[in-house]
């Protein structure tokens, strides 16, 4: 057992930290800027560009995708901490290193379970960032923590498929530069339970689909991260070469795509922790109230006290899902992947609320990202399923020891 | 001891709870969709004057107002349970009935304080619902939970007042038909500390004052209650006639506002609280996972007790205060006013979170009125200054018998 | 709507805060030290003797019984304040003024339910104080919220009925005074659900009745409630006129004893937490750490004006269910009942959790009363059924609004 | 970063589990016997000689002790997984492993500073288990957590040292084994602040000892850990000898003391939080209410899942702080040992109080040994100075980066 991260994830942090101070943090007011004039609400702020021509140069890039032909070769273990760090500045840093949700999950899609064609086409403008992707798997109509619940229909016609359906928290899909859709949908009903989905590939220009409008979590549009739209799919036809790996290989698609997603989120969570954390201090030292600084006040550092406790709990969590499942793999790691996703998000609402709260009214709003930042992690809780269902199934694998 | 609503009480409220049932939420989504469609980001839906015009035409006005020449002479014990019902359609039926904040307020200080001119030229024809008004007193630089902190300045000059200062958080001064602000400043720095502030009347259109900007609560404009204006007075200049009461009242003033002001918040929290239970039940029936309705699962049962259980406590506490500032005014009643604010919020908040996780990913967004009404609640948690200040204020009376 | 006590209440709450100055805080420390002499871990300490005497001649005795021939003809409302006084003394003064349970309850059966005879031998001895009664009707073996699942069996014979069965958690029978016990059992298990049970008067010295131990709650043997005992009954024999009501009436006068005993339990829970808020600030105020009293600490503020806040919300929720109880009966404040059960014990846990803290390593241990009220407060929360069952209950009601 | 045990931990794990399957888990219902059974409360039952002969015969002895001169040789990372096993059965386990506290301290104080007389003649017995230890720092007269409160004096008189003072909470000083105490006192209280104080051995026997009285926790005596005693030291005479390392060495003692023992008690509480949990587990699968287990239920559900994500975070930072304390020492994990002296209690508190409520009201008895566990996690909140100074402290720490 050993706490310490390895050299390579070392010297990686090291290099990324230097590319935030350098670049990201400096680049924030700027981007906030470029965003307030700008015509088009979904716009990414022009400065964003060059931050991502930065971290290429630097070599910052792709370093989710484990696969070492298109990516940085990481295991999950060594990328957590990087998607921490990307953390501190979630509007930013993710999408200027190439490893923004949801084209990451994307990506591994396509690089694990992609034909060549399907490659050349899509995954490799995605990983030089050229365009973005959604992901369509939600349904307004039905519990969808319930896979088998989907009612999109994908029928094979010739050489074609026909994809019709409404789906709804498509996130990335209001973004100007998506250009691609991976959609679940049934092929075949009337399969075994998990053999009746399957994923294709949709272009967003596609004749019969029509994003309706972008979801909003609390006030919030989302932008950053391309939004979460409404999109109804109305025989929207794609040639039977879109389809990924085959019919009724939806369901396995989307279980291997779930684990790394879940630790970059949570990983990311704690790296807006850690911000709301110091954004807390921070305020705490220079806003001065009744005679003093309120770091003073013992309300406030029982909040910092519990907040350090809390995240740093959090963090060896995900930390040792990444290693569980580069070591005994998802299924192995089935407990700790629903266990973060139960744990961080409470964790990061409860911390940003206090930051919130230390920051006075501002806090709620537009001066400090802490509002924005919590909507986020409060939406987490429902994200994949409510925390209940992910609770439920937990400790249905804890009881079946004693059965 | 006796936990009857008087016959006044029980006769308007039945007369507004069928105003509500025949007017107000069938207005609910006209006002939505005409929201959707206007230009003016800050307009307030036409339906909206139609409710007016019927609330008007039903007696169903101005009801907050105890004073019985211009109000209708209600206690606050009398008032408070409408006040519940109106917070039931937050966004409609509090304007609708000319009871919405922070007219309530300002109608308040013109009726006990006002002059005869002050009433004829701003008083009536808020009594008339003709125009808003602001109330602006926090500002930016300063922990304003404490009066005397206050930088904004009043100087005499002539037969003027000048006008100098940065308000936030002016409630309602986004409202297009906003005419009238309410601005508390300093006369007198060097006064006894509470004798240092006044209160003055400053029409919107006064050169030298400039409505910056919107402040936002979690990504809301809050335009239903007039958004929260960051505003400007730079040099502005109004006739002496206009300060309120006389110099160095402010503080008085201020805190004779306040006491009503908390019973409306706290009341209209509590009717926020029984809608977002009735969106939870309906929810839980209606919606099927698992193999059920989610009414079945424990846990969302356990949310629903807690939920009935927490609101009848916070609203006894709340009609109590409103009892006690009948019976032995705003002072013999300070434990109360300040135990309400503390409570009241974070019991809807609580409230609307567990509705809004029954909703799913739909709970946070604009498809249901939850998130917002949460974002409502939780800044209630700063407003008037953060829980905190008033928790310390509290326990200091408390320990005070013990010293 | 009227928050004020009644005169007759008012009366009656100083005459009986001057007893508890007076008589009951003085005999504390007495009672203490007899205790820690008394051979006999279940004898009551001899001041009881003493302040019971006393009590009786004030007046201040059976105040609980509405009955105005046997008791003080008392409403739950007016009762309710004066059992939240005895509730700062728990040990001693609702044994004192013969308002303690479980005979409270079972002279309330036996004045509503009782012959004549069963009154002349048992309902006089204990409205005099002379014996203490037990009432026995939870069973190891079966989850006892569901009183159709009770096992124990009252069977006819002849002139007699003879009981089997094995109860636990029967609080009282440890008490040296107890000599009565009503046992409830079924006389026809084949009856309609409510129709199966019946009660009996079991005096403790009939042959085949053999108390076991006594249960303890935490470290605790609850002696001053005379404790909590397991009793066999092994072919218990009793005269046929011991039947109370009739058979197939149990579970009616179960419903008909459970509402007032709520409020007495919920109204001292709520002296119990009264006393720990003053013990805190008490504590508060003399406790030095950190170079002052660590009343000035914020955490500690919190903890008091917290619990200020929550014992008011509490008390007043009690008290409207005294209220509904004296206006539309038992039935119409199910759900009241239900919720002052489970709001009560977890308000008053938490204020003596947070005065435990207050006292440091001493709060923990016999020198403050704290540990031990903690103890009993916990016990609430799943007396009469844990209060997950009464939220289940509570959430269908509340449900089938909108089914 | 690797999250697997190295390969001595893992067999000393197998070994010691196969252990606990064989000998102690069979062994508590025994010694449950003989304690019922002791005339002496004090008493330890005499199954417990029996497990350690065999613990000593298996190698399972003295695992705590880093120095391996004396002891196993692990180190800290190594030693804590099998704390954690022996918390599984806390009453038994860690005695019968010779590794229960206060002695592991006392054994390290006496192998790190103690002359070769002083481990002849104490260390000696400990390390065989013939003897047991007491530690005498806490003071019932002021807030101990600060250590330059203490009042004890320890005076130079010749060839002997003379010790006056009043200690409580001194663990295991009731055990009838116990033969020698370390008790903290003042050798100079003019030194500089951490320099006042000194150790010195104490045999119990030594005239001038008057241990007083045993303190309770929530009713229970604790006799298990040897109960905590209060002492009096009346011009108690002792060898110059005695003295450990030397004057002024008290608080650098203490502070080596502290971090391997925080380890040990957390490590332990993640046991009893497991062990609850298995309860929990058992409970909820064999129960039956409603028409099925009650670990159909949700709301039981949701209590397992989240005892299980708590538990794994608590060990994580645990494990951690050990890994931390082996790498950078004492002074390096200052705040992770600080942290989980926050987290651990808390966690195993919440997971009891969990389990107590699946048992019923069996779960407060003394049927079960959850109540007694809840105790000591709860005791463990004030032990070594409430969580609030060390939150306090901790947050102090954290805000030191922004100043």
């Amino acid at each position: 057992m050993d706490f310490a991260y390895d050299t390579t994830t070392e010297q990686l942090r090291e290099r990324l930290l230097r590319f935030m101070d350098e670049h990201v943090y400096p680049a924030e007011p700027v981007a906030q800027r470029q965003l307030a004039e700008a015509a088009d609400p979904w716009a990414r702020p022009a400065v964003l560009a060059e931050l991502k021509a930065e971290a290429r140069r630097q070599g910052l890039w792709n370093l989710f995708l484990p696969d070492d032909e298109h990516g940085a070769g990481l295991t999950n273990l060594q990328y957590a901490p990087l998607a921490e760090i990307t953390g501190r500045s979630p509007h930013l840093a993710p999408e200027a290193l190439n490893c923004a949700a949801p084209d990451t999950g994307n990506m591994e899609v396509l690089a694990m379970f992609g034909t060549e064609e399907q490659k050349r086409r899509w995954l490799r403008p995605l990983l030089d960032g050229e365009i973005r992707s959604a992901f369509c798997m939600t349904e307004p109509e039905v519990a969808s923590s319930d896979a088998t619940n989907i009612a999109t229909r994908i029928e094979r016609d010739g050489d074609s498929y026909v994809v019709n359906g409404r789906k709804w928290w498509s996130s990335g899909a209001m973004n100007p530069d998506c250009a691609i859709f991976i959609v679940m949908g049934k092929t075949d009903p009337d399969a075994e339970r998990h053999r009746q989905q399957a994923m294709i590939l949709v272009p967003r220009d596609t004749p019969g689909v029509r994003v309706e409008r972008g979801m909003h979590v609390f006030g919030y549009t989302d932008a950053s991260h391309g939004g979460h739209a409404e999109i109804v799919f109305d025989d929207v036809r794609v040639p039977a070469g879109n389809l990924i790996a085959g019919e009724g290989e939806g369901f396995a698609i989307a279980q291997a795509r779930l684990g790394p997603g879940r630790i970059h989120h949570c990983m990311r969570l704690i790296g807006i922790a850690e911000r709301a954390l110091e954004l807390m201090c921070r305020r705490a030292v220079g806003r001065v109230a009744f005679g003093g600084p309120i770091a003073r006040q013992g309300v406030v550092q029982e909040w910092i006290a519990e907040s350090r406790v809390r995240i740093e709990q959090a963090r060896l969590l995900v930390l040792k899902t990444a290693w569980l499942m580069d070591t005994v793999g998802n299924k192995g790691a089935h407990t700790e992947i629903q266990a973060i996703k139960i744990a961080t998000p409470l964790m990061a609402e409860w911390v940003l609320d206090k930051a919130i709260q230390a920051h006075g009214a501002g806090g709620v709003s537009q001066d400090f990202p802490l509002a924005e930042l919590w909507a986020s992690a409060r939406t987490l809780r429902l994200a994949d399923g409510p925390d209940e269902v992910h609770r439920m199934s937990l400790a249905k694998r804890e009881l079946k020891r004693y059965l």
